[in-house]
């Protein structure tokens, strides 16, 4: 399991409801085996300085909680993915907390105004986005799906799919579906281009579509999402915790490439063969357990497979 | 709040990303306002005997963690239910444990075969669910939902819809959606008429709708998720605890009639004008936070209000 990251991690958990005593199964194509087999030239190594490693302090018993979050590659989010390079390098979250988190919905860290927030000047560099919301938001993807020829975002056509695509299609660009479970998107006030990307939340419950157009997506935590989806949930307004003596604190975020060791990871090219067998066999689950394959899958269902690479 | 049971206050995040320091917004239709404006006849109160209360042991801070549970009303799995009934009505739980948590999945609890598990034999009466599987299972949905002019099941109609419901229709019977989050079911082995609902699970993540028509669901919890959502992750085999003794300890499961104080709920019926107003303004979010509405909504995304009654 330990060359597995989480989200590849939680993909393995296909044995689902079976009891432990009896975990044994026929042998069968499954979501697991597909990913096995993929070739070597089928994963794509993530550059360090794509990824985002947040040092929560220690849990309650001295154990480390490191948090890697992916930055969404072009071309989709690039203002605000390139405040976040800057805040990161200028290591402007140290100091700051996760002090928000709502069960089913997200989990909040970072800047914020007013009491209990350390007050402190953004990097210069660092703009709100006003001006190229429109073109970068995330759920451009409308267009670019359309251009791409792969589906149109739903909120185009409501009352047509996307959450059990047909066989062999799917709404992956360059390895992202939209906004699932474990992504990280910016945190704003009421007008859209308010965001910076000093106030960052991780999705730690199904999948808030009807955020699609209107919120930044901006990662997604590839490695170490259960510290933040374990944290107590907050009872004070919106789900900020009451007494913020409750915040969990953030020690340190880094660019990969600022560490000494930067974590390796790779993940299987959303285009390739491998990858759109393993759509095909999620959609068609042929494991013992599934007396009906479904024939379809929720696209926040199909986990892009990510794992540690070798050094 | 305190009215505003778990689901219900969940619903009521939808302030979602607005910083603290900024959280006043326009007057405007929302989802909590068309539930706080509903009639006092449109809610139906739970009774008791529907209510599996679930006590775990006191947390580190000793603090007291109760799971309330509404088992799923007629005319679906209720072979499972009435197990359930009995299980409870025997004490049977009590002294179990919680031994499996995955994130983004599921937090599974109850019997077991097996190192780490109680022996114990099941109570009279608890038959395995083989004879009525085909008619009980929950996503008999799909025959059901055409019946009442609903939706078909997606799974009938791979490439269709139901993440995005047009305006005015929804999947919901009887005040139930499908497999949600916090959706509680029935954990089985490989054959799909071994499970008893000895074990059960509850769903800490995206919907796993490729379980649809191949798992019972049998409940949802609806006050208390959190004490499940937040458990740490097992890290052994399928989740379950390396060392069984993280188990979380269960004190006692009752069915509600068998408190002295029953807990008491009511929901906002799903056939109600305001539930229709609800899912209309879940779709065409009004509040100033939404630029772009989305024009549709995942029936995940749509949690049926519950709150606590008055006695």
């Amino acid at each position: 399991m330990n060359r597995i990251a989480t989200i590849a991690a939680l993909a393995l958990s296909y044995q689902a409801f079976i009891s432990p005593a009896a975990a044994q199964e026929a042998e069968a194509v499954t979501p697991n085996s597909v990913v096995a087999a993929a070739t070597p030239d089928e994963w794509v190594a993530i550059a360090p300085e794509d990824l985002l490693v947040m040092d929560l302090a220690p849990d309650a018993q001295g154990r480390a909680r490191r948090v890697v979050i992916q930055l969404l590659p072009p071309p989709f989010s690039q203002p605000w993915v390139e405040n976040i390079r800057t805040l990161a390098v200028a290591h402007w979250w140290d100091g700051t907390s996760v002090y928000r988190v709502v069960d089913n919905w997200v989990a909040q860290w970072g800047g914020g105004e007013g009491e209990g927030f350390v007050a402190r000047a953004l990097p210069e560099g660092v703009v709100s986005t006003s001006e190229s919301y429109s073109v970068h938001l995330f759920c451009t993807w409308s267009s670019r799906n359309r251009e791409h020829g792969f589906f149109d975002c739903p909120f185009d056509h409501p009352g047509q799919v996307d959450a059990y695509v047909p066989l062999g299609l799917s709404g992956f660009i360059n390895g992202w579906p939209i906004h699932c479970y474990a992504h990280v998107g910016v945190a704003r006030d009421l007008a859209p281009d308010t965001g910076t990307g000093a106030e960052l939340y991780a999705v730690i419950g199904h999948a808030p579509r009807q955020l699609d157009r209107n919120i930044a997506v901006v990662g997604r935590v590839i490695a170490g999402i259960e510290h933040l989806s374990t944290l107590p949930r907050g009872t004070g307004d919106a789900g900020v915790y009451e007494d913020r003596a409750a915040d969990t604190l953030i020690l340190s975020v880094r660019l990969g490439n600022e560490l000494a060791e930067p974590p390796t990871f790779e993940y299987l090219a959303t285009e390739s063969e491998s990858f759109a067998r393993y759509v095909e066999i999620r959609a068609n689950r042929q494991d013992a357990f599934y007396t009906l394959p479904a024939g379809g899958v929720d696209i926040c269902n199909v986990q892009v497979p990510i794992r540690r690479a070798e050094r």
